[in-house]
């Protein structure tokens, strides 16, 4: 038995302005920062401990993965920071206001984008010209993903150093964001593609999988306040 | 050339009730989190950037790297924790007032634990039984250490994981402790054991190394604000 607990950031300023984001880099704000403090509190009560944290170079989820670990008093657990874990990428649609989108766009294809699992948006140009992702081919650089494209450039990290961690009886914390996580909680659970649009994960809610030495599900729980 | 930058961490509560410290993972105090921030400014107002950041697994130390990455909006920068980078170990003086050691061993031998470059503090009668320094033989986990100790358990991660880094060409930014970066300094400087009793490092001031492709110091700078 091992425990992997999975945590989506706290509300983002694009949280709160409705925005679409993707890997915007957009900061916690100060209500996002006290629901990553009471995420790290619930799960510290829980007396789950793990041996390594896992979350994308997205800084709203760092930061709560910070907070998480200041409330574990575990700041010194090991940290990775993988761009395989950041947000779907919305593409052209980055920064745009939903509202705004479903008048440009229409209702019927945002829902399409948004409930789909592979319908992507209109792509950038280009890949982002950032330093932080300066390391890899921009051929594998999104600049536009489907849920299915997120979850394709998602599996590779899961798999590789995600998987021998939970096998090896280590338990794993991963802060990430609601596509990517709703990806990974497809994975995990087999939910169909046209099951998925009913998946959502809130904002600092731990939610707790305890898996069999398989990675079968054997409990599901998400931590909440009393 | 290539870049260097050491910082001690800010303001710990045991720098203000001036007790010994060393492995005891006290905070920082809320000044040290203010010198955490100016540190991070001045070296963004530098234009430094890094390729990676390392620190001990102290709290106070990891708070001070976290701080300055935000500063830098470089949340993003891989982050390594060592116990290698850790304060030295003052064994039994540990959380011991500074007058009151005084006061219990004479001013004479306490002088000499500070000014020593090889006297030992008496040591704790076994190793620390953490969970943070769980993966490591307790043989080689400190009990108490002379500053020539403390430099011989970094020099291997300096050697290993810093050094290569800067040969190619990448700045690094290194945030620890007081006596491990006089120890680390010593190395670099080639400060003879009896002269390094005169090298103080300030809480949160940013030293900043240019180094040559052989890591010869071509330039010093102590950032400041002015």
């Amino acid at each position: 038995m091992v425990q992997l607990v999975l945590v989506r950031h706290g509300e983002s300023t694009a949280n709160f302005d409705n925005t679409y984001t993707g890997w915007s880099d957009v900061d916690l704000t100060a209500h996002g920062r006290a629901q990553a403090h009471v995420a790290g509190q619930l799960i510290a009560a829980s007396g789950l401990q793990f041996t390594a944290v896992h979350t994308s170079m997205l800084r709203r989820a760092i930061m709560t993965a910070y907070i998480i670990q200041d409330e574990l008093h575990a700041n010194w657990l090991p940290i990775t920071k993988s761009w395989r874990l950041n947000e779907r990428h919305y593409g052209a649609l980055r920064g745009l206001n939903k509202d705004k989108t479903r008048a440009l766009f229409g209702r019927q294809q945002v829902a399409q984008w948004r409930r789909s699992y592979t319908a992507e948006p209109p792509h950038l140009a280009r890949a982002h010209h950032q330093r932080r992702y300066a390391h890899w081919p921009t051929s594998i650089i999104p600049t536009g993903e489907s849920l299915a494209d997120a979850s394709a450039r998602l599996l590779p990290y899961w798999n590789d150093a995600v998987v021998p961690q939970l096998r090896a009886g280590h338990n794993q914390l991963i802060v990430a964001h609601g596509s990517t996580l709703r990806a990974l909680i497809k994975h995990l659970e087999g939910i169909a593609d046209t099951d998925i649009d009913g998946v959502e994960v809130g904002n600092a809610a731990p939610i707790v999988y305890t898996l069999n030495q398989r990675l079968a599900i054997t409990d599901k729980v998400t931590l909440a306040e009393k």
